[in-house]
């Protein structure tokens, strides 16, 4: 089967890129641009800049940063699953650097193995070994695929008794993958005896601590995702596959809890996952300034590979649901609308509108999207995760067949063929038609927002040309109109967050309809989140909003909003929002700190019990630190005026020039 | 005169430490640790981790930085400025390094400057001619001073008539001063071509941006201090010294303006600046989220040196502000109360206790004081600056004298002789007795928050046993009594913020007092930082307050405050105070974003417009990501119980073991 992720048990089991594709529609436009622009745009990057040039002179000077070999392979994992045409040459060019006993890496030939801490040899193996797999799996076995598992095979030798590990985890899960695609049982004994030796420590003491690359703890010990946010996620995908492979219910039961508390206090609205700019860390629980919001794209993709995993292994919709959420609103607004551009960082706060460096970008600053980068994981990773997509949407179990992800599209599973249309995210209606029938369940999932969601089956056969109730005829018209039990043969019936259930003998003409309601909703931070205080968000089904605002006209600094009623708007095929709020005139001109009105402590309290001004507290209720006129001081805000501050899908923003944008929103008091 | 600035106009004039001393007191006892203990402590440090012995084998293999030679010439100030005994030893291994053309470094001595942007070779060399200049003003030419020449004229022959700068700005400030020391014009125009040649550009690029070190603008284009918060603010100095020597308003107008902004936008409620780890840099405007503020120390000595400069060339009050407010707030809560232990990063919150690493500490965050850091900028620093403190507590000018910071001891100027004696900050009485008479204007400084400050002066004549109007003797009494010209001949008035002016023909015996309410307030954010929204802060006098719970025992995540009365307590010779509090039972447990109650969307409207559920928005009001029973889905905040909350000064915060600790402080609803 042809899926990135292929479990030998589990709860439920992936349908993989043969028995789902997409058609024209949210998702379906983005693996269209990954194949057709980003694989490419990626390829050109990396010559341009001698990345694939190292292979061809593997002794001579190195261009790039220490892993730039990993880029290459992300970006063939990406042609693999994609059948791009381009693969075996460039699987020829990796070939030829590969030394006789299977060693391969252009950067550190002459002294491998000699800093495992930041080295990245294993960590490029890893995404060698995805890509070998994918090329297994699309393909079957080639040049690129011997290479893989002489690599494969170099590292069990060298390091299946040794205590050592890598700086980067990623060759975790990828020799568990290697193992499902082969059978070799060193592969996943190699893979297990990785992540249980991280953490005793296995590697050196770093200045950022060995919490950056979780070599803290073990990872059964560990009780939350912490570090470096990348290498966390990556670790923890390895660890599911080994607990999954191996049986090790405790190993599963721990990486669980660790995903639970880090969404439950270290995750964007986004669902990006990451605050910290200086070592791409996590931070403390609540630490989510939005601003400072690092929410790498390759911590979302990660996230979605964590998520994949857990909701193989147990079956829970919430891992489907944080999925989702990233991949709209992390994965989804990474890459420009053009796919020529791409988002590192994904902060939800920018307040300088900033252009970004024409070529490459050296720093990975949320500004705009930049074509390239100096450390370019996230256009390739965005290419095979974009390549792959199709097989994250679907699963089987014995029973039937589920669908996570609502896109239009084909899904077959066994003899069980349907076609799935909506417009989804930009309407809720979601109309599953059998095409090919049989028995079976289909599960359709219901996110935790759309509670009153209606799920719709049975009723009269539908003829060949597929009127009725179609997710894109309908989409204008309201689902509560839809009869409950009428004369009309249909059963409707609400459907609670989690999977809507329809069991039958299906036919060719059935259909199944579940209507989402996806209203725009106000949402609010946590009472943990200190730097979301008094601010709330707007979200309308799966995306979050944010106000963006090209040269920071109206500024937005100076907004607050009013949380009352949100208009909707159609724009270029996808809805906005309006909203009232109130613009202030500018702020702050001298300190920027004010004495709270009306906080007279009380008289003569206290070893200095001066009170020389016995009228109280400072009438002006200001309090500057420039000795200035008084009303040169700190100004408290005006009243504002009403203004409607129009408000578009995060994922959309900055591809309309240099903006400041904020997802989350100043409430007027 | 003995002072680190000595500018040849300017509207104030320095005294110098020979003609201030500190006696016991806040500021007097961190002079005393500062040349007791921190000094040799800087030492040990630096000789056992071999800074100082790269210059014993300059050829030899570097130990260290790239510029730890500057620690050992920061030291070297710091020990010429307290007349430290061990300096020619110092002084002499240093010498023995230096090269026959002047050029001294112990890093870069083969490849002499091939990296000007990081190499930091003149940023060793301004501080080499800091301590320099101290040596010279404090003691004479001797070995040091003669090092120093060489180096200077090394440094203009070769960089005179080139376009290149250094990657640290430091050496133009200590130019400025080495000609003010010796006359010799050309280090003036050297400094001169250094601050001017910046930004045009003069530097590479680096992966940060030019903003990094200030090389993106020239310096009298700039509009607000940027970058690296160390390197803008000293060169900032630079650019005053250079504008006050050669007579450049247009200069000296563009730092002014670069300083208000950047306090209006750019700094934290202790006079921290710096908000990013990263690159320690400032960040945007109003971008000051406490948790992050990176405030390192040696941007707090960085921002007094600048203010002082300013308050020279100005006689502006508000330099003054805000310096006091950094050095109590920055200054004092850098180093650990027995002095050997430091902080590098001051943020404003900490969320959980850590335990500093034992040696040295290879980062910078702002956890617990540590004894020693890779980078040991800041203990050195404080060395210095401690040593030299006297020279910024008071000026003279054809008038008189002006006091800016109000600590006990000794001032002269000319044949006036003054004692000052006062319990300041933590009582708000100043008594300024008149030692030694004569005729003369004693102003004295009254901070913006000391609305309602009375100025007492005039009146009978004290007993040498200066009984009277003591600053000690009264600090219990309130000021309020103080007699407005009754029969006791005194003169009391109340002075605005800015300058207390006593004029007078004085006479041994005299007293001038100032009686500032150094009562507790509130203090709450302006509208532009987000990041303290629905937060408040305490302060009383200079000193900013925060609460600290070792063990985060209360809690401090589950707090908020009732800002109402505070309650004030000796301990341990400090003032602490206590706010009623709400403890809350502890937060989010699965998703921690809810869904606004009340928030529903109009009916029908939109292009979706699906509302199944016709009875409104979620009655639950919870929007988990999980789907878990709703039970478990994030909890709004209970009500809390009402607890006192202990606030402690926030420099003596972090002395008591691991803590959670934050100055704002979130406010009940």
């Amino acid at each position: 089967m042809v899926s990135p992720v292929l479990p030998s048990c589990g709860v439920l089991s992936p349908l993989g890129l043969q028995a789902v594709r997409l058609s024209p529609g949210f998702w379906g436009d983005r693996v269209r641009l990954g194949r057709e622009v980003v694989i490419a745009h990626c390829r050109d990057w990396m010559e341009r800049e001698g990345w694939i040039g190292n292979f061809r002179s593997p002794g001579g000077p190195h261009r790039g940063r220490e892993f730039s070999d990993s880029e290459i392979y992300k970006l063939l994992e990406a042609m693999a699953w994609a059948g791009d045409p381009g693969l075996p040459e460039l699987a020829g060019t990796v070939a030829a650097a590969q030394e006789p006993d299977g060693y391969l890496n252009t950067r550190w030939g002459g002294a491998r193995y000699t800093d495992l801490e930041w080295g990245h040899e294993l960590y490029c193996y890893g995404h060698l070994i995805q890509a070998g797999v994918a090329r297994l799996r699309a393909h079957g076995e080639d040049e690129l695929t011997g290479v893989v598992r002489r690599a494969a095979d170099h590292v069990c030798d060298r390091f299946m008794d040794t205590a050592q590990t890598c700086g980067h985890p990623v060759v975790e899960m990828a020799l568990v993958e290697l193992y499902r695609a082969t059978g070799a049982e060193r592969y996943l004994e190699m893979a297990r005896r990785f992540v249980e030796r991280r953490g005793l420590p296995a590697l050196g003491e770093i200045p950022f601590g060995r919490g950056y690359f979780q070599d803290d703890v073990p990872v059964r010990q560990a009780r939350v995702l912490r570090g470096h946010a990348v290498r966390a996620l990556y670790l923890a995908c390895g660890a599911v596959d080994v607990a999954v492979e191996t049986g090790d219910a405790e190993l599963l039961k721990a990486v669980e809890a660790q995903w639970e508390r880090a969404v439950a206090r270290r995750t964007h609205l986004t669902g990006g996952m990451g605050s910290r700019h200086t070592d791409e860390s996590f931070g403390e629980d609540f630490e989510l300034p939005p601003d400072r919001a690092y929410a790498e794209t390759c911590a979302g993709v990660a996230s979605v590979m964590l998520c994949h995993r857990l909701l193989l292994a147990t079956g829970d919709a919430r891992y489907a649901d944080l999925a989702e959420r990233t991949m709209f609103n992390v994965l989804a607004a990474a890459p420009a609308l053009d796919g020529r551009s791409f988002f590192y960082s994904n902060p939800l706060q920018v307040r300088v509108p900033a252009e970004p460096p024409a070529g490459i970008n050296p720093a990975a600053e949320g500004g705009l999207r930049s074509p390239w980068f100096e450390v370019s994981c996230c256009p390739n990773n965005i290419a095979r995760t974009f390549a792959s997509l199709p097989a994250y949407v679907a699963t089987g179990d014995a029973s039937g067949v589920q669908i996570h992800h609502h896109a239009s599209g084909e899904i077959r599973n066994g003899g069980l063929v349907l076609r799935v249309e909506t417009g989804y995210p930009w309407s809720g209606g979601v109309t599953v038609h059998v095409v090919e029938g049989g028995p079976g369940r289909v599960s359709l999932r219901v996110p935790p927002w759309a509670r009153g969601a209606v799920l719709s089956y049975g009723g009269p056969r539908q003829d060949a040309s597929g009127r009725g109730p179609d997710g894109r005829g309908v989409a204008g018209e309201p689902s509560g109109r839809l009869s409950r039990g009428d004369d009309s043969g249909w059963v409707s019936r609400e459907a609670a967050p989690g999977y809507a259930v329809a069991d039958g003998d299906w036919r060719p003409g059935d259909v199944i309809r579940l209507d989402l309601p996806v209203r725009p909703r106000w949402t609010g931070p946590g009472r943990g989140i200190d730097a979301l205080r008094g601010c709330a968000a707007v979200e309308r089904g799966p995306i979050v909003y944010c106000a963006e605002s090209p040269g920071d006209e109206p500024p937005l600094a100076e907004v607050d909003v009013l949380p009352g009623p949100l208009t909707e708007r159609e724009a270029e095929g996808v809805v906005e929002l309006e909203t009232e709020a109130l613009l202030h005139s500018p702020g702050q001109t001298a300190w920027p700190y004010t004495t709270l009105p009306g906080q007279a402590p009380p008289a003569g309290s206290g070893p200095s019990g001066a009170d020389p001004d016995p009228a109280g507290p400072d009438p002006a209720g200001t309090d500057p630190v420039n000795a200035e006129p008084a009303g040169a001081g700190a100004t408290g805000p005006d009243d504002g005026r009403k203004i409607t501050l129009r408000l578009v899908p995060y994922h959309r923003w900055g591809n309309r020039g240099p903006a400041t944008m904020r997802v989350w929103l100043p409430m007027a008091e």
